[in-house]
């Protein structure tokens, strides 16, 4: 298949054209460069061998993504492209509603106009909201606690929707836990811009020396050590996911699903200090701080329903997700070069 | 103040639109004639004595918007616009999720840009969801049962979110039950196009001559007489409260407010019926139908929190409505004419 990326040049994206080239499809990236570096590309043509064109346009801009869809043959749609750092969506909600859920319905739109029904989109953990049942399986109820999860709800809904509209449609949604790692190579990685609101960019950058010491939000959660537990999950085992997603989506049944991509294991965020302490041979200063309002104690997928329809399983420790965020990190301390 | 009312031709529009001349603030509709009459606007000049400004413009034409609030005094606004009908929702969610939220998305962008802070929003009991506790109290959780209903949903987490963000702003969503009557002149009321979607304008075709008879979608449900029972609300009570919620959170404290509008009694269809004979002298023959999938047995207001905050009461009773309804369905039997 030719598949768009849309945020192709991201974190989860990049990682994911890697292996979609790799499971022998063709690639096109709609990126707008709003939060990623245009040096990605050649990396990632690079590391696959291949040439990989690249649209630099906002997907929120009907005209742009109307004349893309009409001069491009599309058979499937991977939608990563999205605003996503929860604090900044606190302080700016209408950017984040406008945006994420603008894109989509452009996206959809134009998908509909030229006859290409099959999507797989970019969700998250974060709509299990704030007070969940562990271990979390794609039944429970959504809702967020923050603009940014609202945003990954809403677009759901209108997925879920769209899809019972009409019989052409082959959509899933996946729920990431939360992604860590990097490409085995060192060569691509997560490059947030700013200060890193999740931990392991925040540890890595203290670990390669950008940051003094890590502040760990909250000792006192009812978990085994007091700090917050997550389900990390190697970027790499992600990118496998979509790709086990969109074979499934495009042979199987019409509709909408599901599907948690999670490890089920929970770990620890002082876990998580002392395997990238072993892994990068550095010490991870830290202190403890208050819990951040919005936190939940611990967050865990059920993977089961993904194992079975996807026969697809998270592979990587997080002594692997450290070891490969470390070569990243020490490989490129500053991330991506500008030009 | 003068007061931006977008779909300011529309049934609910209309009536507010004489209630807040009446009430001495100035007035400029914005409305894109989508599914209301131009010929309305005459009426309302001659009604309310005065000229009203009218701009014939999608609100989701950023740039259209933008230009109207560069060049229009504006204080606070009252946004009526969107699509409305559940069953063509569910045939284009994504029409209603496009349009409805596009057009939020865009008048919130030009308001924040050009200062004008204060919003009441045409939200409506639909919010409660498949199963709602009675009567609906304002704090139960908020859910929908089609893509209309889940507009309305998403559209109050973006204002809740937009709200706190920033002190500047004071925003009402406004939880209309049944919308039903007309205005005591029979100059202005509910012009649907096509086949009604509604029992009392579908019940006012019937006493008119222009449909047979009408269908009453399930008489089994656990109500005193089997048939739905609903909180209608008389169109010029809805009015008022309108305008008291404008001028509730234009003197009030900041943020964001829910006000359920209804009477809190229900009323079953067959009672709406009867009380229609009566009105209008005419013999209203129906038969049973099966029920209508998504619609609920019985929904009613707890109106309390506006009834104390607003200073507030519907006054109007269901006989009321029927005589006012009729009055408008016979002098205008095919509706406003087309110019």
């Amino acid at each position: 298949m030719r598949v768009l990326v849309s945020g192709g040049a991201g974190y989860i994206g990049s990682h994911t054209v890697i292996q979609l080239v790799s499971a022998g499809h063709d690639v096109v990236i709609v990126d707008d460069f709003s939060n990623a570096k245009p040096t990605v590309v050649g990396r990632l043509e690079a590391l696959s061998g291949r040439s990989i064109p690249v649209h630099a346009f906002d997907l929120a801009d009907v005209d742009k993504t109307e004349h893309f869809f009409a001069h491009e043959d599309v058979d499937a749609v991977i939608h990563f492209a999205g605003y996503k750092a929860v604090g900044e969506s606190v302080a700016k909600p209408l950017d984040y509603y406008q945006n994420n859920l603008g894109t989509t319905f452009s996206l959809l739109r134009a998908m509909e106009r030229h006859d290409v029904h099959t999507l797989v989109f970019s969700s998250s953990a974060t709509v299990y909201g704030a007070d969940p049942e562990l271990p979390m399986t794609e039944d429970l109820p959504t809702s967020a606690t923050n603009p940014y999860g609202w945003t990954k709800v809403m677009i759901e809904q209108v997925l879920r929707d769209v899809a019972a509209s009409s019989d052409a449609w082959r959509i899933a949604a996946l729920r990431y836990f939360n992604p860590v790692g990097a490409h085995p190579s060192g060569q691509i990685g997560e490059d947030p811009s700013g200060i890193p609101n999740n931990l392991m960019p925040f540890v890595a950058q203290v670990a390669v020396g950008r940051r003094e010491k890590l502040s760990v939000f909250g000792d006192d959660y009812d978990t085994p050590d007091g700090t917050g537990v997550r389900d990390y999950i190697h970027v790499d085992d992600l990118a496998a996911g979509h790709v086990a997603a969109l074979d499934r989506i495009s042979t199987g049944d019409t509709g909408m699903s599901t599907w948690n991509l999670g490890t089920g294991q929970g770990v620890s965020v002082l876990e998580v200090v002392h395997a990238f302490e072993k892994a990068s041979g550095k010490p991870i200063p830290y202190e403890i701080a208050p819990r951040r309002p919005g936190d939940i104690a611990a967050s865990y997928a059920d993977p089961t329903r993904a194992n079975a329809d996807l026969n697809w399983h998270a592979t990587k420790t997080i002594d692997d997700m450290c070891v490969d965020t470390w070569r990243w990190q020490s490989e490129n301390p500053t991330g991506y070069p500008d030009a």
